[in-house]
């Protein structure tokens, strides 16, 4: 029976399962298996016989001599974020928020040391952004992630500046006590402000989404031209969405 | 080794593992490991072992006593429609859409005998729809299946034939021999309608989003209180954007 190689094989083969899953990247419309045994590092005949179960399961779909994620990951993907109802109560008062703006918005939460999109709304005065909804950007380095940072549990800050605080754009905050500062100021206003610190010419500003217990589970924000847009006149409009969506938290 | 045995365990792994994540429902927040056991059919120690693997690798989290979908599969499900492009493409065209109507607005693909919503715009004078963004329903009974089947190859309206026809609304299709003979002039119009067949008092009129072969790979279509809105007045604007939408298609 060898019960004890099976539990262990278990582990080994979800997170060889998990691993498949994880190394498509944004603009992998497909993959040979291949290359997801090289980006994997898994034997290529593992990679082969996990991505036929995966295809079986529809997790991962066929697509010609390779394969693609599979709709039905969309499908439980959106129940992920859907399942609170939270992303689609939102939507409507992101849509106000650009109207009011004409800048675009963001909502993101924190996932570790980076932030994670849930929605983003384009602007029609606002420059193309390398966000996308389901991407992640290191959190120091925008308004939404040192909103959420700001009013979360102190660890949380620990570790992002354990993790090194990389410079991604020409101004990324990149020194510790500088940051520390910072985000004592944006946790007394409720309000981030990020210029060119993600990317060159990019004003961000952003607002916390507040739990009962003043915990933030999520931030709204507004990003624009820096040397259009007015930092000081669309902060209480994003502050105002923020409370708004605070309210309609679950 | 048994290898053999792994290989055949990885199988089973690899189900059990799709389906605990699909054991998730709209709604469900959190599920114990005993309520996954009993949803899926499998020992709840394997549940036990499973969970726990799944929570490793992201794709489930820890919440009190039970788990949650990972954020993980919200940013795998994202790329699985979003490599290509084309959901975010198509977004300010629905929102024009949704502008021009002011009624709401599903983009939609054909997945088995069913419909997925790849995107909802919801407009102010719609009624409230039980549609979600990565729900399904059954074609036959949605403008968006019927005119993604028409122009789609015959097994695939036989396959949905040979589902049933399931009853959804007060007047859906449940005669094949109906169903045929609307379709072939969906086919011959490239517009749907769709008259309370999935919910009572809403009417749909959609269109297909066509590929250069002329093969559908999705539909858009517009939803309103069936006593309001005038299928023939909203008919060219629906078919409007699916034709820019299939202009943008990679």
């Amino acid at each position: 029976m060898c019960a004890a190689e099976r539990d262990g094989s278990a582990g080994v083969t979800a997170a060889r399962l998990a691993a498949l899953l994880s190394a498509f990247a944004a603009g992998d419309d497909r993959l040979g298996v291949s290359e997801l045994a090289r980006r994997t590092g898994m034997p290529k005949s593992s990679a082969h016989r996990l991505t036929r179960h995966l295809v079986a399961q529809g997790l991962l779909e066929r697509d010609g001599a390779g394969v693609r994620l599979g709709l039905k990951l969309f499908e439980i993907g959106q129940l992920a974020v859907r399942g609170s109802g939270f992303v689609d109560a939102a939507r409507p008062y992101l849509a106000d928020l650009r109207e009011a703006t004409r800048n675009t918005v963001h909502l993101a939460v924190l996932e570790g040391t980076e932030v994670v999109y849930l929605d983003i709304v384009r602007g029609p005065d606002a420059p193309a952004l390398p966000s996308r909804i389901g991407g992640r950007f290191p959190a120091h380095a925008t308004a939404v992630g040192k909103a959420i940072i700001a009013h979360s549990p102190r660890p949380v800050l620990e570790a992002v500046i354990s993790a090194g605080l990389p410079r991604v754009g020409p101004r990324t905050l990149t020194a510790p006590g500088l940051l520390r500062r910072q985000l004592t100021k944006v946790g007394e206003e409720g309000i981030a402000y990020e210029r060119e610190e993600s990317v060159a010419g990019v004003l961000c500003v952003a607002s916390p989404v507040l739990d009962r217990s003043g915990a933030a589970r999520a931030a709204v924000s507004i990003s624009g031209w820096s040397n259009r847009v007015r930092a000081e006149r669309v902060a209480p409009a994003v502050r105002t969405t923020a409370l708004t969506l605070s309210r309609t938290l679950p």
